[in-house]
């Protein structure tokens, strides 16, 4: 039996205007055990449209999971819709019930909150440490179906509560030998990254990969498994150095993070303090600093100088520098960056300014133009891009570059 | 029949690591079409899988879509796995082919290019404006299966070149029957807005409603629809009257806006401008304002004071204010208010500090705890506000509080 899951999520918004954001998520918490998420399904809340998916799911599939519809509001239907397509009844469990009471301190559960301690026959109940629903797993002769509430801090926690054993003592799979590892390149483009990384590709037929594509960054992931884990270790670490001899300095990350999170670790490492000076970007570089709590630690500030004004007014940009050569030129980005430095007396300083479109570009200056400008103790570089896409693709593109720059001249 | 549709999105990065954005993106472009989208499927790519996938949707539900998949790559399965599960032949389509010499002007096609001219016996192909993967459109009995390319920019000029057309006329659908509208309303949760709006609910019960959360303001989403498009169109005010009364003055949009949007409109009408300062938002608040391209008419920047000696140095935030109250504080919101008009010389200005967590929450100020100060022509006031949620939502939640005062300030 191969190790593989299917997930069903319900909720009638993520057919109608929310993203699903849980794909991923659970992709990366199953991987983690040496299983594969082959298929994903977004479902509306439809008693009918539920059960035949969990039928349908569970036909071909021996690992479904269902997120989602557990509560006790009226369209909260996903106990039914399990009931109905494993031909199981639903029962009141004594032990539920009892930890409700226990958890809320009540002598008797209001009808809602008795609700929830209703289960599927034979179902193993998992904890749930940030809400009232209780997950479920339950098996039917090959198969495995687990229920889960829909929140992320719900779910998530019920991997470590019960969920990963099951799940591998289902699949008799052996801890440690499926695994997987990531490495973030910068200023690579998709095309680029699949061209380059083809040989490694070729020489490690047995292993996953994925490249995704960022802005002006990719990530390269991979997974291995081994008979043994030794053998998995073994096999990961050969992948990953022949990823990274083919993308060489390019690498910036073995464990996510992102561009910003990086600069963060260099500026703490060094004890080094930063400020910023925005145009084009608008705020997101500082944005992104500021992301990680703590990040006051390392990161002073930024200017937002998105007039002209501005940038004679609070960056000392002189103004004959911008009638001259324009506010998207390299003397702009050197003076702005120098004047942040000066502004808020930091050791390091960047500047970005650039035209993100859509209109505004010239024949001179197209659209995705973007100078840097990267100001620390040794004085003042610069640095020139050009970056195709959306204007908020540019515009991210430009602040990962701007930490980039910044990461290389911190000692 | 009823109008529904399901969407199979294929590619193995929708379950590894990227999120899926499409869902929302055809659920809008079908329910003006009249049609509902019940359920989304994200499927790596594996040819049995998607073979089955289609083959499942199509035994329930009368238009079936499937997006992605249509190149001429290894991993490009679509066309392959719809012939499949329809039992029909694949065959090179003359015309398509023509339709590729004729745009590329080459007399004889590569091999690649020639693949994209093979498609489904009986199929109508729909020409791609912006790629060389045509969308195909096949009826069989009571059902109609619809191929698109993945990327968005090929797909969605695919509804007006002729897809629109195939979808209202397969339904039986009359154009203007079925209508949609939403109003954003800013400072409410969304239980407050589902006991608010149930009476609402209540009143049209055939009407489709969605209520969604975002950070410190909610979505109405209704659809309607009528024997005519007039009788839709007094259906539809009448559910927006009643909604409109029920969340009163909370309303700020009937557009979906954000509230930046909403502010920026404000300005740009009065011919105003706005400056920032920033501290717990890091940025956000100005990256936001700055998201629209032709923003510096009327934003001329910001100051992201992050620590306390910015504040001092570029808000002239007074030390000893600090000392006694604190960054987070109203003293500390008004003052920086009133640096960033003075600083910038905008007619407006908005500042926010606050406690974003997850650290650094006290028991006088919790973490979620967030001053505004909003200074204009007639001086300065100031804004209490208490979020509860990730650091990242008190961020969101605290630049849209921040929006809100400002456009209640403008005249």
């Amino acid at each position: 039996m191969r190790a593989e899951a299917e997930l069903l999520c319900t909720g009638s918004e993520l057919v109608s205007s929310k993203v699903n954001l849980y794909s991923p998520l659970f992709a990366a918490r199953l991987r983690e055990l040496g299983v594969a998420l082959r298929g994903e399904r977004s479902l509306r809340d439809d008693l009918p449209l539920i059960t035949r998916s969990i039928r349908e799911a569970m036909a071909s599939c021996p690992l479904v999971i269902t997120c989602g519809g557990l509560g006790p509001t009226f369209d909260d239907l996903t106990r039914r819709a399990a009931a109905r397509a494993l031909g199981l009844r639903l029962r009141s469990s004594p032990e539920c019930a009892a930890e409700l009471r226990r958890r809320y301190a009540l002598d008797k559960l209001p009808p809602n909150m008795a609700d929830q301690a209703v289960i599927l026959e034979g179902a193993r109940a998992i904890s749930n440490r940030n809400g009232t629903a209780f997950g479920q797993v339950v098996r039917r002769g090959r198969r495995m179906l687990a229920l889960l509430p829909g929140p992320l801090r719900e779910w998530e926690p019920m991997f470590g509560d019960g969920l990963a054993e099951e799940i591998v003592s289902f699949f008799g799979l052996k801890p440690g030998t499926v695994l997987s590892a990531r490495l973030k390149a910068a200023g690579l483009k998709e095309v680029q990254a699949e061209r380059l990384l083809r040989p490694v590709l070729r020489a490690f037929p047995g292993a996953d990969f994925t490249i995704l594509a960022g802005a002006d960054e990719i990530e390269f992931g991979f997974t291995v498994s081994g008979r043994t884990p030794a053998l998995a270790i073994r096999k990961l670490a050969a992948v990953k150095k022949a990823a990274r001899r083919t993308l060489g300095a390019a690498v910036y990350s073995e464990t996510g993070e992102g561009r910003h999170q990086a600069l963060g670790r260099l500026l703490r490492a060094g004890g080094k303090t930063l400020a910023l000076a925005e145009s084009c970007t608008g705020g997101l570089a500082s944005k992104l600093m500021t992301d990680e709590a703590g990040s006051s630690d390392l990161f002073l500030g930024g200017t937002v100088a998105y007039s002209n004004a501005s940038k004679t007014r609070l960056l000392g940009v002189p103004q004959a520098l911008l009638e001259r050569h324009g506010a998207v030129s390299a003397g702009c980005a050197a003076a702005m960056a120098r004047g942040a430095r000066r502004a808020f007396g930091s050791d390091y300083a960047g500047s970005v300014t650039g035209v993100a479109g859509p209109g505004g570009g010239t024949p001179e200056k197209p659209v995705g133009t973007v100078f840097f400008g990267i100001c620390g103790p040794r004085g003042v570089g610069t640095h020139k891009a050009f970056f195709r896409g959306t204007r908020d693709h540019i515009r991210l593109s430009s602040a990962n570059r701007l930490f980039d720059l910044l990461g290389k001249i911190i000692e």
